[in-house]
Parts: structure tokens; sequence; C-alpha cells
């Protein structure tokens, strides 16, 4: 039986915030989504920690470690164990000023929600979005609150039928799927990722693959690229942390047929993220 | 005596959101932020509106504007009146769906705020700011509730003792402030503010005093240039809905005391807004 989803605000279970949170009316946060495995490990637990610390340096936010992790143990202990689930860990500035204008001492609320999830996933569709992701200063790799533009991507995918959606910039070179970092191997077998450097969340999978694929001698590329690349591709695969390493089955109108890269990738991750 | 402050969500008057909110979570809506005066009237009521449905379309949620004007009436009439207050009115995504993807029945929640307000202004300090603006693609001009860079920008102005910050986009050339659109007159005395076709929010007060100023003769430019303008600038001003046309009376260490364009401004804007 799936668990219930809970929430978990500063240690308390909660199902509503006060109407004048700056979480809503600003996005005032970054966050993390975390997969669970089964025995109640956070799986790359200190990637996500740092990303989150990365970004509560830029909105000027506390970042305390105990108090996340203890918070972090409490929603997971109201959570029913023994199975897969996905954390949502949120880091929202506290307090309720009207206005842009925060408080200075950059108190913190943590919001921590566990829901259940399931890893089943049949047929995996990559067509090109028709959003194009504008560069993102400040904000850059960072996973905040505000994310509107992939909300708006994410649209399309449900009037397609498509579980992902490649991404490209402002000059039409690739970045990611709408939730996903996206991996192609091109004709002569280089596997390749997009260069995150003007926008694009860097994703905590892609960046312990791309370490470890150094120390089992896998070359990968860090590309600028158009979707062309995609079109002559063999083998395509996206990665986030309740995907793991997913291969895509079909993109656009061609079926694919090899998952070798993708399947060795898994071999060398086993045990950072959850098996397929 | 000031009103409190009141919110209504859907015409329901409320003190919380669930925590599963799409607002909460995504910033997945757009809002205004408009002047009531004592007799109230929501002052540029149209241009709001306007603005409002133009964000709606580009996130997909449906844009009910006879929903919208009962339900801010509704407000209104909840708000202790014969006093100036100030209302927020978004427009934010219904549903409760965890991940980017949304519903695509674009359903909308309407979120009405009231909250008492004075204009009384002492000096109006503006510095440089410090955060570099990015270009908003999609959602270039929208006011959405994807608002961190304003956030963070605003930060330093409590530091800074200042009441508005000057913008940059990522090439170094001015766009805006934090909350305000920004004017200056330049050595020769023209009139000047910024492009805004790559960031930078189109604000209400500026497209009518953008309207008004040809019909008055007062000559106007849309200039691409640095804060370099500003330190010869003999005038300043500043505008956005709750402040008018606000004279800057500090610009970094130095007083300005020039204010007869900002007047001549107020004088064939009166009536479109509060007057100061």
């Amino acid at each position: 039986m799936a668990s219930q989803p809970i929430a978990v605000l500063n240690r308390e279970l909660i199902e509503s915030v006060p109407i004048t949170h700056r979480g809503l009316h600003y996005g005032d946060g970054v966050f993390e989504t975390i997969a669970v495995d089964t025995s109640n490990a956070c799986l790359l637990w200190e990637e996500h920690l740092a990303r989150l610390e990365r970004g509560a340096r830029v909105l000027g936010l506390a970042f305390e470690r105990d108090r996340i992790e203890s918070d972090v143990q409490f929603a997971l202990s109201c959570s029913a164990s023994g199975q897969q689930r996905v954390l949502k860990l949120s880091l929202l500035r506290a307090g309720q000023q009207r206005g842009y204008t925060p408080g200075l001492n950059g108190q913190s609320d943590v919001l921590v929600s566990v829901s259940p999830w399931s890893t089943s996933q049949d047929d995996f569709r990559l067509v090109d979005g028709d959003v194009a992701l504008s560069p993102q200063g400040v904000l850059q790799g960072l996973k905040t609150h505000n994310s509107l533009e992939y909300v708006i991507a994410a649209r399309a995918l449900v009037e397609k039928g498509a579980q992902e959606a490649v991404l490209c910039d402002d000059q039409g070179y690739m970045v990611e799927g709408t939730r996903s970092n996206l991996f192609w191997v091109n004709s002569t077998g280089t596997l390749s990722t997009s260069k995150l450097d003007r926008c694009g969340v860097t994703g905590v999978v892609r960046e312990v693959l791309l370490k470890r694929a150094m120390e089992d001698g896998l070359p990968i590329k860090l590309s600028r690229a158009t979707p062309d690349a995609l079109a002559q591709s063999p083998e395509i695969f996206v990665t986030n942390s309740l995907l793991g390493v997913q291969s895509v089955t079909h993109y656009k109108e061609r079926t694919l047929k090899q998952f070798n890269v993708a399947a060795r990738v898994r071999d060398f991750m086993a045990g950072a993220i959850l098996a397929h």
C-alpha cells in the first residue's frame, strides 16, 4: 500500500502555509528532489545538500545542516518506510514581509514533503520542446522555486504524449530536459552532454556521472550542439534523481534500440542511484 | 486607523493555502500590484488587467475577466474603505499536481489581498544594484511570481539605506529599479527610459506615461545606456503603481535638486495615478 504524502515545516506536520508566505509570492527559496530507498536512505544526500547550500548562499538564506538533517529524519519517520519514496526538501525564506525586500537575517523555513513513488516506466518518449530557456545569471545552475519556464515547457508534454522534451537555449543549443539532464551518443560512439554555463540545472546525478565516467575510462564530451545531433544519435538517455539513468526509447518519430552506453553508466553508478 | 490586511482566494476569505499549492512550489502565476484610492477605485485598472491577461496567455492560465472583477470587488468590500490601500491581484495555477507538468485545463485561482498603505515618502535614495538581470525569454515583460532576481537585488537596499537600486542587464545596460521603472534627463534636457526588449517589467505607469508624453509633446527616448548616464543627469525619477512618479533626491553620493520634468509628467498623468 502506498504511503500518503506528508509535509513537515520546521519539524511540524502541516497541511497549509500562511497566504503571505514569501515562497508563494516570490518563489523565494531553493529545493532538492531526492530519491529515498527502501532502507530509508536519501540517495546522493551529500550532493543534494551541496547544491542546496550553494543556492542558499546566492539567496542569502541561512543553511543549518544539523537542523536540515534532523528535519528530514523527522519527516521520514512520519512516513511509511520499506518502500521507495520521493522527498522534496525546500529552504524557503522565513517571514512574511510584503514587497521584494526581504529581512536581512536570512532565516529559512525548512519544508520537507515525502510522497509515494513508483519507478515503473514503460516507453520513454522524447520530443523537441517549444520553449527556449533564458540565461539564468545569478541563479545559474540552481534549482529554485522560480520554475515557470519548466512549467510552461512541460505543458506540451501531456499534449504530445511524451515523457520528456529537449529544451534549447535562446541560441538554439540543447541544454537539458524539462526535469532531467540529457546525454546522447554520436555516430562515432562518443557520449555527450550539454555545457551548462548559461542555463540549465546542474543535476546531481549528472555531476556524479561525469566524475565516475572519468574513473571508469568512459570519455564524455561537454557539447554545444543543436537537436540535429539527436536526430543522428543511436542512443539517448536522460538522468535525474528519480529516473536515475533512463534510456530514451523514442525520439520524435524514431524508435531507438541501442541502450548499451546507458547500461555501462548504470553499472559504474551502481549504489549511487536506484537501479532500474 | 489602518485597515488590516485581508486575503481572498476564489471569493473566500482565507489565511493559508495548501502546502502543495503550485504557487508555492513553482511560482506558477502572474500578479499585479494596484493602488486603490479613497473612493475604492483601482487605478490603471484596464492597464493592469491587460498585462495580467498577457501573462495568463503565456502561462496557459484561464483569464475570466468577470470573475476577476467580481472577486476584486468582494475583496475590497471586506476591507475598510475611505483610505488609500494596495491591492495585490494574482492568477495562480489551480490544482496541486506534483512535478512541473500542470494539468491542461489551465484553471486558475484568483488571489486578492488588500493591505493598508501610506504614500508618505521622505528622501528617495537611488544606488547602483549588484545583480545583473537575465534576459527573460518567454516571460519577457511579465510580472510573475518568479521574482527571485528582484528579491536578491532588493536585499542590498536595506544594507545601503536606499529606496531603490539601478538594475542593469548582463551586458551592463540599465533596465529598471527593483520595483520601478527608471527615467532620467540627460545634460541636453532629453528625457530617457530604458528599452525593455530583453528583460525588465513593462510597468503600467511607464506605458501610460509614454502614451501621454506624446500627446503632451514631451519627447522621451527609449535608451540603451549604462549608469554613467545617471552620473551626469540633473534629474532622475522612477515610476510604479504605488509610487506614481517619484523623484530621486539622492543618486549615490550626489544630491539632486531638479524636479521639474517629474512635475510636468505628474501634471499630464493626473487622474491616472495617485498624486504626490
